[in-house]
């Protein structure tokens, strides 16, 4: 019996069904009177989720093209970037701006870790000629199961003036992301996360600042254009063919988002993934990030017991229990295994996960008490 | 009873029933085995539809996006084009190239005409220091129904020794276009047209003397990058995070075109637009397009009779018959309208939209022999 693959990855994460529904109605046209409604909702509720007044901006494209929007509407060749990186997904805004022609510095530690904002500070004090323009750093590093202290990092940023660019693709609609009280200047996101949709859908939101220095933007992107399609967003429209099947799923997903309710969602990533972090520990494996406070909530990276290989981990919950945890990504390959609860994520799911991650590490004779991690998930869970 | 709007637009088309099903299924992960296979297939199946041997990319993100890829991969700073314009899509390709940096040259023609071959080669003729190095054009022109004679056009480009790069948004998987065997260097299309799928997704193929063209550009793109993108192809993966689901759908829309049969669905369209030109004139309307040798097989735009405008054609079919035609763009607003019999289209789609224009014309009293259009279509059908 295998046909319902539960996916515990970081993205593409559970969709609801209303949604998938939703989804495989019979296209409409983009430019009709229902689907203008439609955006005209979908475009009110991301400001919610994106906690800000600025308009939110919708692309046909997945995270890294809403990334690549996030630089070339703004750097122009030889402007001075900041690049803080924590993993894969924090470097390649380095490389998009490095590709742009900027001059890119980047400050870096080591995978697990978070920036230290001291750290930050310091080098932007001696920035005293503010030649650096752009700051980029990431909310959650998908790669490491990591979470930046934003808020505290973005206030640095700001006091300095440079603009902060800010990845939220697995935070924004999951771990409390607040733009406009932050001082975020450009946040973006993607549909297969937070907001329990299939990939195809990205967004991004820009502060005032944001969009004077857009202005000088000598060769912004074409597809990507903030102006343009802003344009749109305050037609209740869309610049370009937009995928309206994604989007009329995204007005129900956004609908139980507010239903919901953005603080009860955060609450909900937070205690399932304190839970699961306990459940982990108590099993006996070990968490790739053991601080607490720098442990994302929507992303857990562990590593394999002595002697169990991760492949054998994810073949087992794959073949047996259908269910699919992610490998690590290019030097932490088959180091760590990474668990998403993200999204579309239950109690129920944590227990399956738990439950099924205890069951493929009996069958492949790793030696702990059986049940101990469930009981653990079940105690933190009923707190 | 309205719940089945019947979409003959350019573009969302129709989606069969077993695309739709296949997108609703709950996504897998994009790096997961199963999704590779899908990939291989899909991959295969373009070069397929594309006619060609050059591997097919494959974006997340609409027709503009792929139009933008198409340039921004390409052309640097300074670089000569010219732009065969013919209406606003032809024209679009235009203005990314200017918004480049590139010294764009435009021949354009009134709407509703097409690049006169002998005019290219004039012009063409005259760059004996062969300083124009691309020339950007499009195959079908969505906003006007016309359709260029790119069999021809390419070869004289060819002959002159420039890259073309050819829109075919609305032609491949619909019109007659062999990317090959016309030496077509780049061509690119769109998932919600002749590929019967909702809009979300775009192709593009590139000869080798494109891909020359490609490394030497300096500032490539980082989302739409043809070298990252096309690794992947190679790797049956994709390059960032695509849209899973329409994936999905794509290879089963795929397989319906490969058992059809490029020729046969090429076939299909000219019956049903011929068959459709008959009846508009058999009614007693005028086509945009009087000239059949330029008129699309999969748009066709009509001007409403003397004293019926065309926001009241369109509200009469979309009110009591469901069924969506689109209004002309810019200039062309409230002169023409439009019908896409373009991909998933039959010919009982071809009498339900003839039946219903009839119905729509008698309501708003237009004085015509009841039945006409409707008997032309089928004799032509017939024939």
């Amino acid at each position: 019996m295998k046909d319902k693959t539960f996916l515990m990855i970081p993205g593409p994460t559970p969709v609801p069904e209303r949604v998938l529904l939703e989804i495989a109605k019979h296209p409409m046209g983009h430019r009709s009177t229902e689907f203008s409604n439609i955006l005209k909702s979908v475009y009110t509720d991301l400001k919610y989720v994106f906690q800000t007044k600025n308009d939110v901006i919708l692309y046909t494209a997945s995270g890294t093209g809403v990334m690549d929007s996030a630089l070339s509407n703004m750097i122009n060749e030889g402007d001075k970037v900041l690049s803080l990186v924590i993993g894969n997904f924090s470097r390649r805004l380095a490389k998009i701006a490095q590709g742009l022609g900027a001059d890119v510095e980047i400050i870096e530690v080591e995978a697990g870790k978070a920036i230290n904002p001291q750290v930050l500070k310091e080098r932007l004090d001696k920035d005293v000629n503010k030649e650096i323009k752009f700051v980029t750093l990431i909310h959650n590093e998908t790669s490491t199961g990591v979470t930046n202290d934003v808020k505290t990092l973005v206030s640095i940023i700001k006091e300095h003036g440079a603009i902060s660019i800010v990845d939220g693709v697995t935070s924004v609609g999951a771990i409390e992301c607040k733009m406009d009280e932050w001082g975020i200047d450009v946040l973006f996101s993607g549909s297969q996360k937070g907001f329990m949709l299939p990939p195809g859908l990205s967004f991004l939101a820009a502060s005032e600042k944001a969009w004077e220095a857009h202005k000088k933007c000598k060769r912004p992107d074409f597809y990507f254009n903030w102006t343009t399609n802003r344009k749109s967003v305050l037609e209740n429209s869309t610049a370009f063919t937009p995928a309206v099947s994604l989007i009329s799923g995204l007005k129900v997903a956004l609908e139980m988002i507010k239903e919901e309710g953005i603080e009860n969602i955060v609450a909900r990533h937070t205690k399932i993934a304190k839970a699961l972090r306990n459940a982990i520990r108590a099993i006996g494996l070990k968490l790739f990030v053991e601080d607490d406070t720098i442990a994302s909530t929507s992303i857990t990276a562990i590593l394999p017991p002595e002697g169990i290989s991760v492949p054998d981990i994810r073949k087992v919950l794959k073949n047996d229990y259908d269910i699919v945890v992610a490998n690590g990504q290019n030097e932490l390959k088959d180091k760590i295994f990474r668990m998403g609860t993200l999204g579309f994520v239950s109690e129920r799911d944590a227990i399956t996960a738990i439950g099924s991650l205890e069951a493929a590490l009996y069958k492949l004779g790793y030696k702990f008490e059986l049940g101990s991690g469930v009981a653990a998930l079940i105690k933190e869970l009923n707190k």
